[in-house]
């Protein structure tokens, strides 16, 4: 089944009224301010790189493709910001050197430098066909739209085929529970999210959901993030402390567990945010199928295995510092590794933009 | 092995300088307000039996045994105020009235009613002989430091055991990984705790010990308590969020997991704080052996199995309230249960004052 739509007009797509998460107008770029939820709904409209760049940095924009649907239009701010005086050689050099610092706000995250130097290349190449600087900026903005539509479009076809997955594990039942990990959402995309667009795709397709959502520690994307656009979808949701989830695997048995993937190996072999890998386990202990939804940009093949992924290790005061109340005693140590991997023999597929696939992957 | 000591010279005990949880001099319960750490090591001077219950009620002194403990000595304060004037019927009938009030304050702490009643069946026997005011209060006096001193040595039997089985694990090795859940220590008892008494019990036994200690969402127990009390004793802690369990299992392979027990039905179920389940799952999957360790008091051999204890609920703000700062939108439910129900078959035995027992129980 292939559910590459050539228009969005018959996709899967977020309910109507929910909020864009990056958005552009001549004025600049609008962004759901994510550090505001979930108490409140705020829009930064953002019309210079500077102020684009902080927004990224204390995580307004978060998800790796949201990042990237940003900084696309970042570029456009960019372009817009370089002198008129600049031509030639010295317009380009300046492009680069403000892109290159846009890149350098999240080294991390691939997506972020994937779409500045897509952007980037755009620039390039009018450059040389020596256009106006006009043609240049809408070069630029259509290319940054092309970036969010393709991504929309990717997120409607993971949500197409995961809500078919999910109505062939249901057998006729109109209801489903299903259970995620952190925020793999419309939150994190450009469209309607990784294993979200499992649930959006399938409340438009008639089904009932109840959602519990992991809180997700340390940083509480799950709680704060998942819940909030979850309930503003009308989806029925629930939050668990992490440590809930195996009594609910056993006394709600979901139909699903379905969560996002930062970098998934040749072998299946996924990394997640951590607790992903714990949950893996409890879903296979309960009999509960375990999904990892992502798209081709998070398969990594030149990984053989998950082996190969390097963890990362966060701050302690993520654990330590609850709000500003001490939680660990400065004399006890923190561990806080921002990821897990969880071993490809306890997932039961991958949820992508071309369906459902099963490792090893080439 | 029997373990139970005619002295407590001989037996584990907590390292010197440990501080005491609950204590009683002449001028009241000095107890460590709990509610003041990991922050602040602050004691509580309480010569009324009103400031008591509001210590008991606000979680400065918590833990079954050691309000059980803090309860006793509670009794001597209510017979210290009971008027002069009263005698016979009428001073039986107010301090019992008392009595009743102290029980109240914390309706589902089995041992507070317990110790209380305890007490007051002491005070009882003094009413019938008639003795004077002086001679009930030091007979109340020495049946609460008789708790205390029970609670000690049943502390430190457990602890005995644990650390002689931890040994057999170890085959030799003097260095041990350990890791446990919630606070199950010196901060719950009047003695050395539960489960953390085999890691008190093991330090002195000459062993090197590493504690993995979840923090144990929501109120974080494991965060603020066990890592505060084993740092304090020496003992080498790492603090982890509960989803990282799985984690550290695979890449540390603890020697053991142990953890305390709210309630253990006579098949060896054990219902313990919210998370003692999925660890227990994840410890088997794994290969970790998993301990329980829990006085004879927490068997309730009245139920056939853990099907028949409930697991009370607790309130929605533990979770969406993260110190002030809201954490989980008002339109998205939260569920919150504060136990699960281990079953026998994840637990590889049971930690007592009388040795490693495994279920059936009689």
């Amino acid at each position: 089944m292939d559910v590459y739509w050539d228009s969005m007009s018959n996709a899967p797509q977020l309910p109507a009224g929910f909020p864009a998460v990056v958005a552009w107008s001549s004025a600049g770029v609008r962004l759901l301010d994510q550090t505001r939820l979930p108490a409140d709904e705020i829009y930064l409209d953002i019309n210079n790189v500077a102020d684009l760049e902080a927004a990224i940095l204390r995580l307004s924009v978060r998800g790796a493709p949201a990042i990237g649907c940003a900084a696309a239009f970042g570029v456009v701010l960019i372009a817009r910001e370089v002198p008129e005086s600049l031509s030639g050689e010295a317009l380009k050099k300046e492009l680069d050197r403000r892109c290159d610092h846009l890149i350098e706000v999240r080294p991390t995250a691939v997506n972020l430098k994937w779409a500045v130097d897509r952007c980037r290349a755009v620039a390039h190449s009018q450059f040389a066909k020596n256009v106006s600087r006009t043609t240049l900026l809408l070069a630029l903005e259509s290319e940054a739209h092309a970036i969010l539509e393709e991504d929309r479009r990717m997120c409607s076809a993971m949500g197409a085929h995961g809500a078919t997955l999910l109505q062939q594990l249901l057998k006729g039942k109109k209801s489903a529970t299903l259970m995620t990990h952190c925020n793999a959402g419309a939150l994190a995309t450009g469209g309607m999210g990784t294993a979200l667009s499992v649930m959006y795709a399938s409340q438009q397709a008639g089904l009932t959901l109840h959602v519990f959502a992991d809180e997700t520690r340390p940083l509480l994307q799950g709680a704060r993030l998942t819940s909030w656009e979850l309930a503003r979808a009308g989806i029925d949701v629930t939050v668990i402390c992490d440590n809930m989830a195996a009594s609910v695997l056993r006394d709600r048995h979901p139909d699903m567990v379905v969560v996002g993937a930062d970098r998934i190996a040749a072998n299946g072999d996924t990394a997640n945010k951590i607790g992903t890998y714990g949950l893996a386990i409890l879903a296979k202990h309960h009999g509960v199928p375990f999904y990892v939804a992502a798209p081709y940009s998070t398969f990594d093949l030149t990984l053989k295995s998950g082996a190969e992924i390097p963890i990362e290790e966060r701050k302690r005061s993520e654990i330590s510092d609850q709000n500003g109340r001490l939680a660990v005693p400065d004399n006890a140590k923190v561990f806080n590794p921002a990821f897990d991997v969880t071993p490809a023999e306890l997932i039961a597929g991958f949820i992508t933009e071309r369906g459902v696939l099963k490792p090893p992957f080439a």
